[in-house]
């Protein structure tokens, strides 16, 4: 929209903002105008919080997922069960899972899905190292936690192989109908895995 | 959506993006997650650019836009008509008009429009020294283009009183139908102050 701007320093920061995902240069320009009416100190803030974290975060040297420390606060807290494992593709889904609060094992960040399209193959993603944690015997099962994809499903065999004759029971999440939405806007492959995966009444 | 993160770090840099306007906590997580794919150096650039703009961005002491120096660029232009003062409510206006390449004067930022509602009186706005810059007798012309709204309507008319028998021309812009739009669609007051203001052919 704008193509010349009276400060050049409003012109950088605009065009850093323009830089994320989803922010175009009209919102840029509202997000820069927006910081110019908020104090030094707060403006300081942010923009430090933003270096502070990318200059200090670690990852997990267990588990893959970010953390403050050389072990994430899961992996160190010793009241969750250590003979689950959790898997997933990002931290995203690190945190959902832990929203659930159905969860209480251990997880292993992918890092991404095996997407030959992309030129993403297994040896890019965390793999290697989850089949070294489950090499260490402590692990009982793993649940495939994986987007229902053609990508997740490649990445969920591409493991199940892997994993060939260590001794740990393999399951994957439920796929089926959202709580709470109306069956009749279902799509067909998801209401037909969830009455192929229907759940007995136990009594 | 999420309540725990495994990182304090994490949860800073979400929590101020969250701040902005129109930015929820799950597009603060998604920006905050974005950075830590990208360089130290390219986060570095992003943080500093913001801090940098607002310790170092300045209000032209002529006309009040933003400007890198004490007198903004276009006010400090020579070839640029100071006969004509366009008088607009912020930033985003004097580029808006910029944009249009159709005016070659200079500006009057008001920083706002007066609404009691709002608790903004005129002394509030940078009126007193729109009408002192009027008194200095350079300006022949001053062009209200301020929003068609009830705040934008009240600032003309106080700007009008406050001008008095001051030997400057008023002009307004003209209110009517977008070019490109449909008739149809234009509401009744916009369509009917086209017509009133409509403009002879002339030859």
């Amino acid at each position: 929209m704008f193509n010349t701007y009276p400060s050049k320093l409003l012109d950088n920061a605009t065009a850093e903002f323009a830089k994320l995902p989803g922010i175009g240069k009209k919102t840029a320009l509202r997000l820069a105008l927006f910081l110019l009416k908020k104090s030094v100190e707060d403006v300081e803030l942010f923009g430090n919080s933003l270096i502070e974290l990318r200059r200090h975060i670690k990852h997990c040297k267990i588990c893959r997922n970010i953390s403050d420390h050389d072990t994430c606060e899961i992996c160190a807290d010793q009241t969750r069960d250590a003979s689950q494992i959790c898997i997933v593709e990002n931290i995203k889904d690190v945190l959902a899972v832990e929203n659930t609060r159905q969860y209480n094992g251990l997880y292993h960040v992918l890092g991404g899905l095996i997407s030959p399209m992309d030129g993403i193959g297994p040896e890019t993603l965390e793999i290697d190292s989850l089949i070294a944690r489950l090499r260490e015997g402590t692990t009982k099962e793993i649940i495939l936690a994986l987007s229902a994809t053609p990508e997740g499903d490649t990445t969920n065999f591409y493991i199940f192989r892997k994993i060939g004759t260590l001794p740990v029971t393999i399951s994957t999440i439920a796929k089926g109908v959202s709580v709470g939405s109306e069956l009749e806007y279902a799509d067909e492959i998801t209401l037909g895995r969830s009455i192929r995966n229907r759940i007995r009444f136990e009594g």
